[in-house]
């Protein structure tokens, strides 16, 4: 009897804990003696610290330590660039930057103590765009360097003789805007000293392995001499890798106190800190023939990271080329950069610069679609890569199901019969659109290794334990491995428990980014379970007097498949395996590791699958208010097998919200580089009445890569949402904003263009 | 550069932690919400429990739960026998019973709400002695079965036949009574119910695998839902092994209540909890040739478990067996008794049933010597085992310093100087004493398996965490494990980290008991050291361009032996051991087994090496007071490879006060089956003025199974004490005390009996 769930819904593993309000999250947890950190935070956007007097705040009754940048550590911390330290020294470079810490006996003691420290500082003046930043006059961000980040360039082909070939050439400028994660735990972290003197760190993270090395790069202290045990993670989208510097100050403060400290953003405090999404102004040529297919590509994109610079240069890398390899391209040019500004950092983000991308080329397909008269969709499918092809920038593709996601979404939103019914007259006019996307599922370019460990061990009554670092963040992550492993072991899911990452105790893994776990993880998980399985089978075959190959589970037991009274129970098999001569607790260990490769230059294949996404909307905009409501929308995610159609479409419509959110609500507000709506009523996420009621399909494409074929699922379902809203207010109303978020301002200012253009080709 | 420090005095990895005040022992432990458990305890050594009224306890503001019997799962519980229950039901066995237990918010609410339980008993005949015991109108202590628990009856060759050839036929009866462990710290544990429902428990104790099955017997759910991880252990001795209900009752109180509750024995309550060593009645008759030889050995014990057998059964076996197997002995004949009683369980203690035994044939030994003129260090040596002959019980003997034991402590003690010395007149007469005694390292009874795990993670700054669940219990073997993996691996012990045991993420170990993990953890450790050095080698060769066979570790790197300058450091390679195709976190582990033999029925090679121990002591007693000072002691224990001196001579003299403890100084007074003094003030250990400056010395005998040559250190050391100073109060009054301690009263008695007798003598 198989009772795998594999392809079945199944609940969250961590469902039940969270939903009692049992899970532990680092913002829950108390240890006794704990203090609480709290952090003061830079005014201006660009400043000299004169001084800062912190005997005040030191006097203050409970106050424990007051740290600035002088009893930081001198390392500087940073992804591509090494260039933060943990408090702020000399200058500040955003308002927000952390400039001291405090840690007190009480949360409202290190508030009160944050008021009380004197810093003196001389404002400089600021970059506050990409555009000042890359003048020759600018100021420097940061000394001794101008304001370029960092730079991509990447040719093939002949893009001047395609274009010159093409039947029509096509040019526009595309601006997005910085999205918030949103996720609904701020980071939060307690740190403490163990009794060895070795610094211990909960802290909500996509990457208990990676907060370790940063905690070791930022603290100057070896990676042994640091445990981080992911809390219970509501949410990261990207948010929760290693931009923020929410766990390096509870560290900072455990080192200096030698108490435990929590430290736990609010959420103005968490909008500061953490980073937002790359901004990104996109200028997209693209060359087409008649029937559609691009023969000549020409990008340019300026992208700001702020401040500081995070992963921005890696999510700036996926906006010039990710979108490349979706098509039949051979000729290609494309030239990004990277600008400081005194903006407060922006960096990974759900999707990782795939949506910025997104919405310039489907708006852009949609316009010349229409321009030649085709089907948009027509367009995405005749340029689609297949799969087995190899894509311009050496990726191979396993499996595509991009074509039978753009289906799916016509059917779903009646695209020919919406498309081609007559717009009703009136002030509220409704219009549908549609975009197309793709992701990876994994990056070996993270460092040479996109592999994952998992470790099995089968206690003696038969039940399992999963080790993985792997970050469960609400994605599902652990409820996948479950499954796995219950399949292969052919036991239920309640006999299986995936312990949380530990990192003095957990296998090594990265983590949980570029949507690498379900095929890094899983694929490891299968061969764990099988290596588990063969151990079993093997003593199993000498108590049953058979042969391994005879032997199956079933019904919690061992047994000759043909003879199936013939049996052991698990638990005797597993407790065996202990109490015999040369036994051992049944543990075993299997790690699966991308066959991808690092790219020399930027070329190379290096994600081990590639998921694909399209979305339909129908909008409705109102001409007289600028107001567009997504009506109805439909995502398809080609997950290449739904492990867990439950989980996917949860995932995939979450996605589509926020992307919903970015293309039409969300925007961070800054003013003279300060964030005015550092909050949830001024900073105006979708809420139910934002949103249609949701629809999504899966598409399964059976990746040869993929555990079951799976790929990783959802992240793509971000990408198409702005571009298809924006087509769909095009298809209502004639105008194409081509700079996020649609807001009713822009349509507005639209509709005045376009009546004006019209009224002059009237009196033309 | 060797920076190994195997056989150097090394302060312990855990010193620092104790020494700061900084280790976390369950008692220690706060967790927010956490509740205080108590028990109560039944006054009655014997009764039935008519009624309990627990309303006014509960009505008791702050008390959170109040558990009976009924409360409590029906599953029994136990090592050799499953009878006894977490709460007494029906019936109550022993004065000190846990009859209920309370759950409240301080621990002063749960004393108080522990006086509000009304309990109605009905007392019952008791059974107080052994001898009570075995009368055959005795009540029963269990029903249904009379008050034998277990009987061992052996035999080899032709006993009589052996008798009726001995030169000198001797037959004595030797008495000992309970000792209490007397570890600092006393039991502890703080359960808690985890975000998924599984119950999570620190507490201190000898084996986290082996606690959580018990718990998992105990509880009645499965051991994968059960996580055990080891507090800080303020020492064992046996003591803390699966013979108390502390953390069954903290398991209990908290799953029924849901939260976090901790328990921690005061002083009396773990007097009356824990399990104190095994009272046994010992006759002995040995026939000895004239030159020493003994010819033939018959054994009657009769031992006393109390109320619950526990582990006495496995303990009374080895007073039976284990001294056999130090002597080329062929005959012998020997009966054993177990007897349950309503007096407190007793079980496991340092030295685990050695001591009794030893006892009875170290004095008998010294008396025969005497009768025959022989030195009893002769008759020692005379029938001593020697390494390459296997024993009576077919114990394969590897290695055997007995012989230099005893030279070391005649030597010490000046032995032939001192007993040849015309004695002093006057009221205070000093006498010398030595005895002999073996232990085993490692057990193969425990379950047909001896073998350790170690799991070894090499980060990726070159340092070391090392996997294993025996337990550091204050013996040093956190420190032995460091020490191997450092040495093998070339680095400093400041470079290794210990992880403490946890069931979730340890690998599966028997934990700290029958002196096995020097032996099984140490080999264990050896192979895993050796199995990351050759990932790293193999790695390193590539890197470096040469074979592993040219590579060695040192000063942090891996270098070419013979071109030190090529080198790659530790961290690089641990690195580039992750980031890399089919790169993985360099993560190893190894098992090693001991190659023994379960006994058929009670006859095999159960232990891969054995230890020896002498001791010799010089007394002075005031024949006036009665009182026996220890005036000088040197115990010398055959280790097999000191690993660690300091260790070594730490845990040898701790064994030999507590064996002076034993001899001298503590009973458990019982009246009528009640402790009359379960406190330090009135149950005297040897204080600083009891005991003389220690020495002790280290036999290296190099055991062929042993790390390095290591065997279990130290426990033998308890062994020889006892009879060392019986020897020696008979050497300095001429006063054969059999009958433990050597109170002054006794020592009185035997002086005017001695008097009596030689006055008779006079007369006749």
């Amino acid at each position: 009897m198989k009772v795998s769930t594999i392809g079945t819904a199944v609940p969250q593993v961590t469902a039940r804990s969270k939903v009692l309000g049992r899970a532990v999250y680092a913002g829950d947890m108390k240890i006794a003696g704990m203090l609480h950190g709290k952090v003061l935070r830079s005014p201006y956007p660009h400043a000299r610290i004169v001084s800062i007097d912190v005997s005040a705040a030191l006097a203050l009754p409970g106050v424990k330590a007051v740290l600035t940048g002088a009893d930081a550590p001198r390392a500087k911390w940073g992804v591509h660039h090494k260039e933060r330290r943990i408090l702020a020294e000399g200058k500040v470079r955003f308002a927000g930057e952390e400039v001291a810490a405090v840690a007190a006996i009480t949360e409202e003691i290190a508030r009160d103590a944050l008021d009380l420290i004197q810093v003196e500082y001389e404002e400089l003046p600021a970059v506050l765009t990409p555009e000042e930043g890359l003048d020759e006059d600018a100021p420097g961000v940061h000394d001794g360097r101008n304001n370029v980040s960092h730079e991509i360039k990447v040719e093939h082909g002949d893009v001047d003789a395609a274009f010159a070939s093409a039947d029509l050439v096509h040019e526009a400028t595309y601006r997005c805007h910085a999205q918030y994660p949103g996720y609904l735990e701020p980071m939060a972290t307690v740190a403490t000293i163990d009794p060895d003197g070795r610094l211990q760190v909960w802290t909500s993270t996509q990457s208990a392995f990676l907060a370790r090395a940063r905690l070791s790069m930022a603290l100057e202290i070896p990676v042994s001499q640091i445990r981080v045990i992911q809390a219970t993670t509501g949410g990261g989208f990207g948010g929760k890798m290693v931009e923020d510097a929410n766990n390096l100050i509870a560290g900072l403060l455990a080192l200096r106190t030698g108490k435990p400290v929590r430290v736990v953003n609010n959420r103005l405090e968490d909008f500061l800190a953490c980073c937002s999404s790359v901004p990104e102004q996109v200028t997209l040529k693209l060359g087409m023939r008649r029937d559609g297919t691009i023969v000549g590509k020409e990008v340019r994109i300026i992208a700001e990271c702020g401040a500081y610079s995070g992963l921005s240069a890696e999510v700036m890398h996926v906006s010039a080329m990710r979108s490349d390899n979706m098509h039949r391209l051979q000729n290609l040019r494309s030239h990004s950069t990277l600008v400081y500004t005194n903006n407060p950092p922006h960096g990974a983000f759900r999707g990782f610069g795939g949506a910025q991308m997104q919405f310039a080329l489907n708006s852009h397909i949609d316009t010349m679609a229409r321009k030649l008269g085709l089907d948009p969709v027509d367009v995405h499918k005749t340029n689609a890569i297949r799969a087995g092809e190899v894509s311009i920038h050496g990726w191979k593709i396993g499996s595509s199901g991009l074509k039978e996601c753009l289906d799916q979404c016509m059917d779903a939103i009646q695209w020919q019969a919406k498309r081609s019914a007559p717009r009703a007259a009136g002030t509220v006019r409704r219009g549908v659109g549609i975009a197309a996307a793709m992701h990876v599922s994994g990056n070996r370019t993270i460092g040479n290794w996109d592999g994952s460990t998992v470790m099995l061990k089968v206690n003696e009554d038969g039940r399992v334990m999963i080790h993985s670092a792997e970050a469960e963040i609400g994605q599902g992550s652990n409820t996948m491995l479950s499954q796995i492993v219950a399949h292969e072991l052919n036991i239920p899911i309640s006999h299986t428990h995936v312990v949380a990452p530990d990192t003095d105790l957990s296998p090594y893994a990265i983590g949980s980014l570029a949507s690498r776990v379900t095929i890094a993880a899983g694929n490891a998980a299968i061969l764990a379970a099988r290596a588990a399985r063969e151990k079993l089978f093997a003593l199993a075959a000498t108590t049953l007097k058979t042969t391994p190959d005879q032997l199956e589970i079933a019904e919690g037991a061992i047994r000759i498949r043909e003879q199936p009274e013939k049996k052991a129970t698990l638990a005797q098999i597993a407790a065996l395996h202990i109490w015999r001569h040369d036994g051992e607790g049944l543990q075993v260990s299997a790690t699966w590791d991308a066959k991808t490769e690092m790219h020399a230059d930027v070329h190379g294949n290096v994600a081990p699958a590639h998921s694909f996404a399209a979305q339909a909307v129908e909008v409705e905009v109102d001409t007289e208010t600028g107001r567009v409501t997504v009506v109805d929308s439909f995502v398809s995610d080609d997950c290449g097998k739904a492990l867990n159609p439950l989980a996917i479409h949860g995932q995939t419509n979450g996605a589509s919200v926020q992307a919903m959110g970015w293309a039409l609500y969300e925007e961070m507000q800054l003013e003279n580089g300060r964030l005015m709506n550092g909050n949830f009523a001024d900073y105006t996420m979708p809420t139910a009445d934002a949103v249609p009621m949701l629809r999504s399909g899966i598409v399964e494409s059976i990746d040869p890569n993929g555990p079951y074929g799976a790929k990783g699922a959802s992240e793509t379902a971000i990408l198409p949402g702005a571009p298809a809203i924006a087509n769909a207010v095009f298809d209502a109303i004639g105008v194409r904003i081509t700079d996020l978020p649609i807001t009713p301002e822009k349509v507005l200012a639209g509709l005045r263009a376009k009546r004006a253009a019209e009224g002059d080709a009237v009196h033309a």
